[in-house]
């Protein structure tokens, strides 16, 4: 593996955490007012029906309600961590195994977003922590961003994506099916969506490991080009569609969505504007704009909000650097300039929260494997990451919205949706 | 009838059109600086594909292209009126008989759509008279305005609408079916979004003349109550559930939507947020965070636009005073301030276009009978305002969007929009 420590690498300064090895759990009792800070965090948490426990078994229970579970602090530091830093702190003290919960991780994380209102003094503390970095979503910015995440190697991904690699929402279209299934079936949601037919010619931005392009091609008869500037993923993409000998249709380009160029009947762009930052949404639409025919269709799939909201900053600074979810009205800024038609969103919440049940079992599945190569810091982060996304999608705190538009004059849109449902 | 002039009453000011009686078309020839000045007007036009002729038979032909009929002004004070007021002077010209269209009347106000850019002078002469009248959409002033369109006789509407009397965008599911199957595919389009069932509380803000309430208890087994405040639909409806036997599960309230109350498990308004007003969205939100139960669902079907743009000014003024078609990110003002969760969009642009369509052929074929009881100017503004939506709709300049959503919280959601198609 290539770059073991780019998912989790702490910060040296004043907020990093300790590593599990350094520190034990505090065996010293809980004082007269670390039992006030602990009732202090169960009320600036928004009194989940969630126990918080110190290091000694000194337990604040919730105030209303069965409990769901137990969030142990195992040092005096911790707490004091938890107190100054929120979710930052939240997020690297239970990597560093200083956080412990009991009973279901998905539950208890639900709960907590769950009681966490817009507006409280944690939200606050953490938006305001976050603020201090701005938003660097330039050429080399986002470049720098996309290797931190992307460029752990494919391996990893492997342990716990579908075959297919999709790291985005699947489509469920039956409750039932498999992961495989559902991420083939959202892909084909996507291609009738874009009324995709034999012959035309795909932007992508943001292919990730080349799956959609790869399905377009091979299974609707498209040429594709697709942008991405993770240098592992073009690599293995490329390499695929030569070995597999498709590489005539499709095209593997490393480099930024702002220099896409050429003319093209579909834009398609899945999982990417997360990335793209909010205050770049209009370039996007210009990028659209210049390289769509006049009968063209779009589809922007991203993660959403229903508030505008920055992203969980031990999210954003551990996992996502630079990403941000944008709420539909941020999202018009790519549409709305250029006098494209939304035809059609459709917001697929339900769907990511399953498709990420899915993906924290086979990440559960693989752990020790992950433990053993890459840490268990490592290892808990990513645990964190998938299961606390889980758990936003399921209390509404997320969305995963499809928009899809075209030119306003065109009138050869698809009459009604019926072609999605196999009519 | 009771109000026959309700419709159409031009001002007594200096814009208003005099009466086809009062004036005949010019006989003198006219003089170059007019000749210029049909030039301009081309040009202010955007130079649509469009012949403008003036009273003595001199003809600006397109600068490009065929041209798809010919506009003819039969005075010299129209085409100062047309240079000087734009869309108004338009309108009351053409119903005064002073604009004569040869051609297709729906083709050629399309092209004159498509000709139009967005910040020509003649939009933003239009915006900017427009804009000296203030937008009073108070419980007082959309009552007037309410007045002003619906209370016009209910036998009017009878003469091109539907027997369902669906004022509204239709829903033609199949392209080939007829009106009154479209309207009723569109009220069971909509209550399928809203996953309507038997028992269900429903909240309809708008009602027209109460047949999608009518639908909701019949087909569906709903208890409806619908809020309108005109007088005469409110009428219509409270005689036809009595006389039909339904009033025990529908109950029409000749009240304001800000006056809603009670608790609900659907909020519905097909058609009313276009006379809601901008400054009022929020309010409106406010009204459905009030009322809708927590898996409650609501849907919002609307004339919306891609641009922010005031209504054209002479349809604002002659037929839909206090109007505004909103785009998406003004309608997001109704959802996210109350953390509802936009579930679906779908733009029906296309269907209002044969909505309309349908409704003008009707009204082409009753309008000896509308010019015999309203008045030659009455039919002609009538005619003028459903050609010049279908004309809207087909160029992209209006679009119709149904917007359903929910509590962020609800995870009851419908898990694919699958059931809108028979699966």
């Amino acid at each position: 593996m290539s770059s073991t420590n780019i998912g989790f690498s702490p910060d040296k300064g004043a907020d990093a955490a300790p590593s599990v090895a350094r520190r034990a759990a505090d065996s010293a009792p809980s004082r007269a007012h670390e039992r006030a800070a602990a009732r202090k965090l169960a009320q600036f948490m928004g009194q989940p029906r969630i126990t918080v426990r110190l290091w000694d078994g000194f337990a604040v229970p919730p105030v209303a309600g069965e409990s769901l579970g137990t969030i142990t602090l195992r040092t005096r530091a911790t707490l004091m961590r938890l107190l100054r830093y929120g979710d930052i702190a939240f997020g690297d003290e239970y990597a560093a195994g200083h956080v412990e919960i009991d009973g279901d991780l998905v539950t208890v994380l639900t709960e907590a977003y769950h009681a966490r209102e817009h507006n409280t003094p944690m939200t606050r503390l953490a938006s305001r922590l976050y603020r201090r970095k701005p938003q660097t979503n330039t050429l080399a910015g986002s470049r720098e961003h996309i290797h931190h995440h992307y460029n752990i190697s494919n391996d990893f991904y492997r342990l716990w994506l579908d075959s297919e690699m999709q790291y985005t929402c699947a489509y469920f279209s039956d409750p039932t099916m498999t992961l495989e299934a559902a991420q083939r079936a959202k892909m084909d949601h996507v291609c009738r969506k874009l009324q995709l037919k034999p012959g035309d010619r795909v932007a992508e931005a943001g292919c990730g490991w080349g799956g959609l392009a790869r399905h377009m091609a091979l299974n609707y008869g498209a040429q594709v080009t697709s942008w991405n500037i993770s240098v592992e993923q073009i690599r293995f993409a490329c390499n695929r569609a030569k070995s597999e000998g498709y590489d005539d249709r499709v095209r593997y380009v490393e480099d930024d969505y702002r220099n896409i160029s050429g003319e093209f009947d579909v834009f398609v762009s899945i999982g990417m504007l997360e990335h793209v930052g909010r205050q770049n949404y209009t370039a996007l639409g210009q990028v659209v704009n210049q390289c769509l025919g006049q009968q063209g269709r779009a589809l922007i799939h991203t993660i959403g909000r229903n508030h505008s909201q920055l992203m969980n900053a031990w999210i954003e600074k551990r996992i996502f650097p630079g990403a941000y979810p944008p709420t539909l009205r941020e999202m018009t800024d790519i549409v709305e300039p250029f006098g494209f038609s939304v035809l059609d969103i459709e917001n697929l919440r339900l769907h990511y929260a399953r498709t990420l049940e899915e993906w924290l079992q086979r990440f559960d599945a693989a752990s020790d494997s992950v433990g053993a190569q890459l840490g268990k810091e490592f290892e808990r982060t990513w645990r964190l990451y998938l299961a606390g996304s889980q758990a936003a999608f399921l209390a509404g705190k997320l969305q995963l919205f499809q928009m899809l538009f075209a030119r306003e004059r065109d009138n050869t849109i698809p009459w009604s949706r019926s072609h999605l449902y196999g009519n």
